[in-house]
């Protein structure tokens, strides 16, 4: 057995920077929107997953529970940060193939901004005893050092970084669902204070409370449902080339110009039977602007050095040859951690874009994570 | 695409009181000793699993890392105890019929007696609070609960628990790898001081240090290994029916004479193709004795109440119908969290079982988990 596998329906919460809410209860609602969105019944959704970091959400039973569904045939909790979205949407969807279960609802639930932040968080783990005392502590501090040797490396510079903000900003002003929805402009983006160079503040995702999900089906059930499937084309997955000590040890990779989208791109996009020529837009993990360059080059939508003129050229606009994060991105929308990103893109291949969406919208891809490990899925329309 | 499964070896480290070596040590050569066995290459290996309670292990990127891995492509690491080895065997199976990986090692290693230990562990969660003040914060405290009212409901006694614990120290005198190989008879068995009512000391499995692991791979690569492939015919998991407060809630479930092998049976040996009446031999997770019994009448092997009385014939024995636990179980051969469960179900089917090997060893089926949730496989010959 092995059958086609699709996304039926999407759920959000509102994204808010206090919700006054249970991570549960969040949870509970956006998985509760994406069954009623999709137009299946509870009784007949016998699979969740999740993933959390630092303790930050619910396990899938609670959520099962709370929503009144049958006990679970497939339960999966993983303790990982923005690499989860599409490797838990590639276990749910194997799952499904294989029968294993017949319909997955895939959330990410958090009071990001008033609960556990993952900005200000401590990351225990051996290399801390080193880097702590020294005041280099935060997932940004990593992210940040990363991102100066890319840039360096390519040839780049902050103006590129910019590149991205600016154009994600335009998006999220089409996007109702968005936290940061104001117009911005260059000088404004260049008058931001540096938070860990080379970022400015408009560089960095924005944390938000709230919770989004996705449900999981076979392409044939989704066909009946209530809107045009977002077929699971292909999904990869790529760890770390070696383990390191924790988050902050940078010494997993020798090459700092790439993160692990170049090292599953020909996997992706071959499973999926499409070509990088083939995707309409890209909906890319952004924790950082640069994550956003690394991405176009790494799935070879552009050459190496090449993302910061290729954002800037319009290339990734809604009018331009691929549309990039049009909900505007976590950068603009909020920091779900990439599970939004995830939700975003199944609305684009659904037509339910509104004001943003793309004009082709047959093939999308879709990343998770920021740097050595992580993971994307293509998403079709039903062709 | 949906590719037939198999294990095609088992690796083991010794299983000790105190290894006097790290966690990662043993692992590494458990999963060694998988790839080995089953003669693949490691750089063939592109997928590691584990599980892990109270942060006693090791994720699968360290395992990858210190056997030179390539990076990963299928890589899970779950916050699991006893239910994991076959719902992990599930996913990895479903990556690996799916074509997301290749080769996938899952291990269990542990210092589980000289580091940390289950069995005293503290369990933390909100129910701590009501329970621990009364003194009532042991696992082995909620399963004797348990225990208790299935003897009452089922008309089974200590007796009844005693049955398993002799036939399986038979088994244990054959294999060398078990840390309790004396004798064991009936006076003894009842001389042995009561730990928790209705648990004697040899009701209970003994902690110990170790690690063992399978190679997980396609049956058509599985055909050209060392050993005869031992085929994934079906995997089943169960979630509890709704969530509790945390692992010492039993308001979990209305009935405390079953456990979650009778909820998942029909779809176990239905999608396997098999019937009850067809499996040769059974490796059911025993942390206690109690959950022998249940899984015997969960399973059907035998009614409601008559799981001792089944034992007390002779049917679990290597003569008779149903040798069950033949490696002698979690309680003679060490608590490894089940994983040596399935491993032992391996060696059985590829009738490397030596001085207690099943004379029918066609079909298998195996557990992990003790109460609420759980999970289970068929192996089955490659016929």
């Amino acid at each position: 057995m092995s059958r086609a596998v699709a996304i039926a329906g999407v759920g959000y919460t509102p994204f808010t920077r206090r919700s006054g809410r249970s991570v549960l209860d969040q949870a509970t609602e956006a998985c509760a929107a994406a069954i009623d969105d999709a137009g299946i019944a509870r009784h007949d959704v016998d699979g969740a997953a999740s993933f959390m970091v630092l303790d930050d959400s619910v396990v899938s039973i609670a959520v099962g529970t709370a929503l009144a569904l049958p006990e679970l045939r497939f339960a999966l909790d993983v303790q990982l940060g923005g690499q989860a979205p599409c490797v838990l949407l590639q276990h749910a969807a194997a799952a499904v193939a294989e029968g294993h279960a017949e319909a997955v609802v895939v959330y990410r639930a958090l009071n990001g901004r008033s609960g556990v932040r993952v900005g200000g968080g401590q990351f225990p783990g051996p290399g801390a005893a080193y880097r702590y005392p020294i005041g280099y502590g935060a997932y940004m501090m990593y992210v940040a050092m990363w991102a100066q040797r890319f840039l360096y490396e390519t040839g780049q510079s902050s103006k590129d970084l910019a590149e991205v903000a600016l154009a994600q900003r335009w998006y999220a002003q089409r996007n109702e669902r968005a936290v940061l929805r104001e117009p911005l402009d260059l000088d404004t983006y260049l008058a931001a204070p540096i938070v860990v160079d080379p970022y400015r503040m408009y560089d960095c995702t924005i944390e938000v409370d709230g919770s989004c999900a996705v449900l999981v089906t076979t392409l044939e059930r989704a066909r009946d449902m209530r809107h045009p499937p977002a077929v699971v084309a292909s999904a990869a997955y790529r760890s770390a080339p070696r383990a390191g000590l924790d988050i902050g040890d940078h010494q997993l990779v020798d090459d700092f110009t790439r993160n692990y989208t170049h090292r599953l791109r020909d996997e992706l996009f071959g499973r999926a039977g499409v070509t990088v020529g083939d995707v309409d837009f890209a909906e890319i993990y952004d924790c950082f602007t640069s994550t956003v360059l690394m991405g176009l080059e790494g799935l070879g939508f552009c050459g190496r050095g090449e993302a910061g003129a290729f954002v800037r050229s319009g290339a990734t606009a809604l009018d331009g040859e691929l549309p990039v994060n049009t909900h505007g991105g976590l950068l603009a929308e909020g920091y779900l951690h990439g599970m939004n990103t995830l939700t975003e893109a199944v609305l684009q291949v659904q037509g339910r874009g509104g004001a943003r969406q793309a004009p082709r919208h047959e093939v999308g891809v879709v990343t998770s994570g920021a740097l050595v490990d992580g993971s994307a899925m293509v998403l079709t329309a039903d062709r």
